[in-house]
């Protein structure tokens, strides 16, 4: 179960007053909501979406610049052949099942799981068992169906705790057997509900005039990463292994999609694709310098065993015992470790958890998601699946476009096998129609099939050989068509798909992570509600800098302007604040905002020119001149100094309350 | 007519040769290449991505972070009702005819200009005449119909060339009938095609899992900014005038996209909405700022006499002679032209153009387009629009969302009006059901009808009223139910809806643009292709240093390591070329990237720690220590020093010839 969600400073998290102070600063907004809003569509205002323009800046720099990733910016329209191809127009889809009375629409597993505990619940109640507050899983969010007080049988119990434990393994048809065996009326209606569908989570449109070209919105943005790789390599001068990188919306039309950013159906992603070779163990050459890197981690047996207790280990030593495959997944793993700690993710809040093999994408062959505690539980933000060559090989097999690495070998490597040799004259005119299935049959026999063919041969004269699609099934194949031959051959180049390890970011859930992890509430004297503070680190925060002026008076407009501008000119964003409100209302505003600096401007800096600089989080200040201040806001904002360093280098100012009003 | 492309030294421009360059350096590549492409549909490669995010960089910093902006990010999914009222739904539309026989779908307009410009074509030939390269217009590009040799009478030369000077008139029935009355035969297949039909240009899908909310993918970012205007004025705390601002992907389903990135169906748009108050001549508080910037201008009434004369002017006058209507339009004018200028646009081939009434959008009342002259012709790249109150207007009456500014007037306004008087109690049993009609018509009558309704019932103690909706259409009140008033009040607020100037950014054809603008072709001795460069400034160059060392020497892996990573603790990409190919090659595969500055370590560097730095455009070079260096590197990238600045500081180098191969 997850500790109930708490704030940067361990207060309990008041959800409702985040909520409303969010929506008071124009974080975000729901989408359209004038005309009556879109469920999970939603715009970000002014300081959401300065937050994600840092986020992705510093994401940029900490992966992209810092491992010279190939950015590409693919479009969104995709059209359907790809995506058929990729698995996502077959296997891209919840199962869904509709309420015949009300028309309501609810995702079956979600359904299903909600009857069932509602019943467990209402059977402890029965008996008399204290009832726990649940763990809230976002993944498997669900409205909660009202329990009633009806003791169950202790098998029935039993039973019912099975199903939930096995949930994700339900297909659709077993789903809709449930619902009848349980008999899971929908509590709003008293009906039960139709059998389950599968419903595809694309958007569909279609391109040209023609409406004869079906596509989507791309799902995820790695298929178009996956189709330029041959030119990838190549603007690689085909050095491997290297990373391809791409920053864009994604769309997914959720069933039901939940109030919050936690599940919306349009989303930013920052998705990288890196290729390795599959041979000698991904070993990746950075890996010394993470290895020593502290996870915490909840593995596939854990889980498995009904548990949840995570393991504070290194990178170094989980690859070396093999909990984590292999040294490129492990060094992903760390690097978004480094990332969530340099953007302001509270560690105590992040684990890393592993898929169990039944909840993986169809086209993971392993995958760990860091997932990050909120009010919603835990909250999976990044996905690191190793794709295998899964994504490569069917594009190429689909396509015939060679989406591999030629690879000069050190030295010839030599290869002895055994070759099907037809004499192509004799064996047309021998098959007629069936020619070509039985050649294909004989191509596709194995290393030890041919040495036992060619044995058969050599003593009958003929072998016999089962062909699909011929008639009766068999061919018998004389020596006078066919040969096997054992040939040694030399090989200087060697061919391979790379695999792929994909870091996968949802930007929305780790901003609204961030949010909750970087929230707190200040003490008030009077009876006002509590006033909270975001307090983002700098490099990340909104705005930089609150610039108030403790008077409205004229000779203060020049000081305002130019230190705006020389701000400016640095490329940090200030915001002036000369409303009438005193000056602790005016920086209790900017708490909310998260702006970590503020400037006052006071009638000694009208005389010699001197600044007050307020640090938000401790509230204290120091005073200089103009440089000197400036200089501390860069190093401060660029994160080459913390505000210790600061208070130690500038004479604290304590001359003015904060909190008394303006002159 | 626009004189030919030439490169940023005046050479004709070599497109082919451009184009294989942008293709081998990967640029920007069509999507889905490998199962055939999609028309319209561009991905952009590590090249072009770090280009467009550098283009973007510089517009938040030029015109967000200067102007104090609202940035928001909306989403691209919006629901039909949205578009409707906004006037797309009905008007976003292209006429298209489709040919019967090979079933080709052609833009009409298109198609009736190709044909009536090849029958022109063919006079001119009959004729004897020298025939013309007639200047593309992008706007208007089309398959150029082949012509023939045959004279036409001079009444009907005169005909076609009026219809041709008039063909953005002409809506679908017009067109249709011009191509039957001139029997305008497809030439590929005879034929005639079908009576044009509207083609809307939005994709369509629908939202949800009911399937029962239309909804299409936004084709202009700026109706998310206008839905959310009352939240941002809030944000605003009230202040007018303001800019909101959003950079984001939109979508149009062209129905014959033309090769490269100037007609596409996925596009990056920066968008900004700057709400004025339309009463005291939209003054800008900043307007003195630029006056004094001078523009190309190329106004509507010039157009109207059928010609392309350009004028120089300063932005004040043109302001004050009317030539652009107000300062807030003309202020935005000078910023854009001081953006297009500051990344690197070539100033003489820019122009701004004033769009003619009948080619303006359904929303707008003024419009100019920063144009840039390309291969293609004069290309549209920015449009700058007065779109009055018409968006604002038209989604408050459909929702009935407050989407006004109430401002607190410094003193009172006294009103003086009639005001109509209603006996409810007696009223409402008089009239029965046609109660509320009667009141409606009452209500929506005009302060001069009621002065004269004011006067007959005073007189004949009853009038007589039209009243839409009741029996027989006119209603009877006496004076027991109904008065006039004249009254005298006092008002404290006005109420007003904002106008919104938008100038609205292309970032696909101004980084096309940009790429042409900075384009040139050095010279070389031997046979080879000439050399291409691109000469882009280093602000917005995708990587800013090229790392060579001289020879694959184990002693110099440090040093190009050590290099790389101070560069990029200073924000500054690089890339290490350590491949075989001589230095001249290395450098010059980077001129083709547009890399501006390059680092040579040769074997000083490993002696004294000394390094090279050679500028792309002159190859000249300076040598001087690390830090000196990299001080240099980071002048040049931030733009506030020229190599001419880095020349006059640092020691010449002359000692090494870069064509020679590495040693």
């Amino acid at each position: 179960m997850a500790a109930p969600a708490t704030t940067l400073k361990g207060q309990p998290l008041d959800k409702p007053l985040l909520e409303r102070m969010l929506r008071r600063r124009m974080f975000y907004t729901p989408s359209f909501e004038i005309y009556g809003g879109v469920a999970g569509l939603y715009d970000y205002g002014p300081p959401g979406c300065s937050l994600q323009a840092n986020i992705i800046d510093q994401w940029r720099k900490h992966f992209i610049l810092e491992e010279d990733m190939l950015e590409v910016d693919c479009t969104v329209l995709t059209p359907h052949d790809v995506l058929k191809t990729s698995g996502h127009v077959d296997k891209f889809a919840d199962w869904m099942c509709k309420d015949p009375k009300n028309g309501e629409i609810m995702r079956a597993d979600h359904y299903v799981e909600a009857i069932l505990e509602a019943r467990l619940q209402g059977d402890k109640e029965a008996r008399g068992k204290k009832v726990e507050d649940k763990e809230e899983d976002p993944k498997k969010k669900k409205k909660k169906a009202k329990s009633e007080a009806v003791k169950l049988d202790d098998a029935v119990v039993q039973e019912y705790e099975e199903v939930l434990a096995r949930i994700d393994n339900y297909d659709g048809p077993a789903l809709g057997e449930l619902i009848k065996k349980y008999d899971l009326k929908n509590p709003a209606t008293g009906m039960l509900p139709s059998d389950p569908a599968a419903f595809n989570l694309m958007f569909q449109t279609s391109i040209g005039p023609n409406s004869n070209l079906p596509g989507y919105m791309r799902p995820e943005t790695a298929q178009g990463q996956f189709l330029n790789f041959a030119k990838l390599l190549d603007f690689n001068q085909s050095g491997m292994p290297f990373a391809s990188a791409s920053i864009g919306k994604s769309y997914r039309n959720e069933i039901s999609p939940r109030a919050g950013l936690l599940r919306v159906r349009e989303f930013l992603m920052a998705e990288i694709e890196h290729f390795v070779d599959p041979q000698g163990g991904k070993k990746h050459h950075r890996f010394q310098e993470i290895e020593n890197v502290e996870l915490v981690l909840l593995d596939r047996d854990t889980q498995l065993s009904g548990k949840t207790d995570t393991r504070k280990i290194t990178v170094g030593q989980a690859v070396k015992e093999k909990l984590i495959d292999n040294e490129t997944l492990g060094y992903f793993l760390a690097r978004i470790h480094l990332f969530l700690e340099k953007i302001g993710i509270d560690l105590s809040k992040l684990r890393f958890r592993q898929h169990m093999a039944n909840e993986m994408a169809h086209y993971a062959c392993d995958c760990w998601d860091a997932e990050m505690l909120t009010t919603s539980g835990w909250v999976e933000c990044v996905g690191c699946a190793d794709r295998s060559a899964y994504d490569l090989s069917v594009h190429a097999k689909k396509t015939g476009a060679p989406l591999v690495v030629r690879e000069q070998l050190a030295e010839p490597q030599i290869i002895e096998e055994w070759q099907v040799r037809i004499e192509k004259k004799k064996f047309g005119p021998v098959f007629k129609k069936d020619a070509k299935n039985v050649e294909d049959a004989l191509e596709a026999t194995s290393q030890e099939q041919r040495e036992k063919l060619a044995k058969e041969l050599g003593e009958a004269g003929k072998i016999s050989l089962d062909v699909a699609g011929i008639a009766n099934g068999k061919a018998e194949i004389s020596k006078d068509v066919l040969a096997f031959e054992f040939v040694k051959r030399s090989v200087n180049t060697r061919e391979y798909t790379p695999n792929v390890i994909e870091p996968s970011f949802g930007i929305g859930r780790i901003l609204y992570s961030l949010i909750e992890h970087n929230f707190w509430t200040r003490g008030v004297d009077g009876g006002d509600e509590a006033r909270g503070v975001l307090s983002f680190p700098p490099t990340i925060a909104p705005i930089k800098v609150l610039i108030v002026p403790i008077s409205s008076k004229d000779e203060f407009k020049p000081l305002l302007k130019g230190l705006s501008q020389k701000l400016r000119g640095l490329g940090i964003s200030s915001r002036v604040d000369d409303s009438s409100a005193s000056i602790g209302k005016r920086y209790s505003r900017n708490d909310e905002l998260g702006t970590p600096l503020g400037i006052t401007i006071d009638f000694q800096t009208v005389q010699d020119g001197s600044l007050t600089l307020r640090d938000r989080d401790s509230m204290s200040q120091v005073r200089a001149d103009e440089t000197r201040i400036l200089e501390a806001i860069r190093s401060l904002v660029d994160g080459s100094k913390t505000w210790a360093d600061i208070e130690s280098e500038l004479p604290k100012f304590e001359g003015q309350e904060l909190d008394v009003a303006a002159r």
